[in-house]
């Protein structure tokens, strides 16, 4: 069922099916009712996405997830089809694993897809003006910015939280709580990404409170997924290193930790703490509910789409955006 | 950076440098090397991903996932991807809302994408034949089957689990740990499709076992909202309704049950039991870990592409595959 399939059935042009397609003024009453009535039957429902199929004239964004199966991704994904949807932009989603290279895949997609600009949501942060070359149109880092590479701020634009000061907050916060020895879950301190960035900010905050710096309360788990998490923290009760708030630096992670205090006999957060960062809503959910940091996924995916639209054309510059998270009350951090 | 532009660096043929990224054995140890420094230096990292786009005459199979952000559909698109890529299988990824008709995208995709076959990855059960006869490659139903429809079976392929024997199995596990008011927690018993499935086995099974179906305790909560199934089960605790067991037909909704339970003053699993379907790796880590029924969510996945590539290669008819869905004691369920 193509297009021209609707307009033979209906018997009009392929160019009146597309104006009634896309609502456009210009076509009477009765050709609308009848096009409709084609559509209707045939099940070629209007929908935005199949629109956008049958308009490849459309500028299409290319849109690449880092990490697939990553439930922070899911709500910024939404929001970013959602915008691009009301800007009139096509989009073309694709997900790369987290070895692999995004750039390279971007600037490989920009040719086969004739893309007019990409969006990099989550990815590495130490691009170099040598690999960016390779892709020529505008793009957007969202929810991360090129802090370890060396792009000029006017090459791409970012939309992101500040990560090194999202930690420190919460370290700050968990302090105010009464918690002085304040473990850190994240995968690896040298990931030159937001683990690395979060651990600046732990590691920040604790010389502004003039707490030492305990290597062994530092839980690099190698990765994100759920048992390395859990791993760490039971060898972590299992050393017997005195700890009474674990901060994880995703909400996922900080569930493991959660688990895992819990089956070494810790009750959380009466014997020991825990605090997310990123927010997901499914940890508002779980026992106890996570107390965390909040990125606000929507904004996120809105800007960056905002910023890229107005590159695109010609109506501004790359821009840098810090949002800011917001702090939410959970059931997981105890006064001390 | 296309390989055009490699072959051109390194001063040899597009189809040298294919030849070195594919790894065909007929190039020479030296031209190799000298091909793969130009990728290197360049970082045209030559990762399947980034092959699949280079290569625009590869098989290219549609997968369009229903309904975005369900962390269920995870591993199941991972293992998709996986087998098709050594199968040698390029992918297009697409999802869309729950509220699309996802045979009209298919069929416009497969026009614009010049798609071997389509990949259906959740979606409605009630296809007609004049629905289908939009797509005109092979597809696959995965997670589902169009039971709900007239399709007949050799005109697509479907690997599923059997949706209303699972409820039936959850239900008689249920009243083997002694429980017999058991409350089933559902967007819709009415949504032709895995809701309506499981709904039919809940009442199965309390046909079969000789307890009456109570309304009250059919929980409909009209979606796959969080916060819908958690105020579902809310209303129920406020209406006084007895019940002892809460059967979720997804892993997410039960976790909403038993953050409703313990809110309202109800221990799980000691005053009220709480049981999934589909298995989640999330629901190990919370608490309770759920009790559950787990989908082979990697070889439904693999299965489909395996089928699918075999109708597409003429080596086999469409298939209807059941696979078993496995058991997994949590400490969400208590015996009564």
């Amino acid at each position: 069922m193509t297009i021209k399939d609707i307009a033979r059935m209906a018997g009009v042009s392929v160019s009146t099916v597309s104006r009634v397609l896309n609502n456009h003024p210009d076509v009477s009453a009765p050709i609308r009712a009848q096009v409709l009535a084609v559509v209707e039957e045939y099940h070629f429902i209007p929908n935005s996405a199949a629109r956008n199929l049958v308009r490849p004239q459309r500028n299409t964004i290319g849109v690449i997830t880092c990490g697939s199966g990553n439930p922070f991704h899911a709500p910024i994904l939404e929001a970013i089809e959602g915008e691009l949807e009301e800007r009139g932009y096509g989009v073309c989603l694709r997900q790369v694993k987290r070895e692999q290279d995004e750039l390279a895949y971007a600037a490989a997609l920009e040719r086969s897809e004739k893309l007019k600009g990409i969006i990099l949501l989550g990815g590495r942060s130490d691009f170099t003006v040598e690999q960016a070359a390779a892709v020529t149109v505008p793009f957007v880092c969202c929810t991360y910015e090129n802090c370890f590479g060396d792009l000029p701020e006017s090459a791409y634009s970012s939309v992101t939280i500040d990560d090194e000061k999202a930690a420190f907050q919460a370290v700050e916060y968990l302090h105010q709580m009464g918690h002085s020895d304040i473990a850190l879950l994240l995968p690896d301190i040298h990931d030159r990404s937001v683990g690395e960035l979060r651990y600046r900010g732990y590691c920040q905050a604790l010389e502004h409170l003039d707490l030492p710096l305990r290597e062994r309360l530092v839980l690099e788990c190698a990765g994100y997924d759920m048992n390395f998490g859990y791993t760490a923290v039971r060898e972590l009760l299992d050393s017997g290193e005195s700890c009474t708030a674990v901060l994880a630096i995703s909400d996922m992670l900080a569930l493991t930790a959660i688990k895992a205090l819990h089956d070494g006999g810790r009750r959380v957060p009466e014997d020991c703490s825990v605090m997310g960062l990123d927010g997901l809503e499914t940890t508002e959910y779980t026992l106890p509910p996570l107390t965390t940091l909040v990125q606000p996924q929507e904004e996120l995916g809105r800007t960056s789409v905002r910023i890229l639209t107005q590159v695109i054309e010609g109506a501004g510059e790359h821009q840098h955006v810090l949002l800011q998270p917001a702090f939410r009350a959970g059931g997981s951090v105890a006064q001390r």
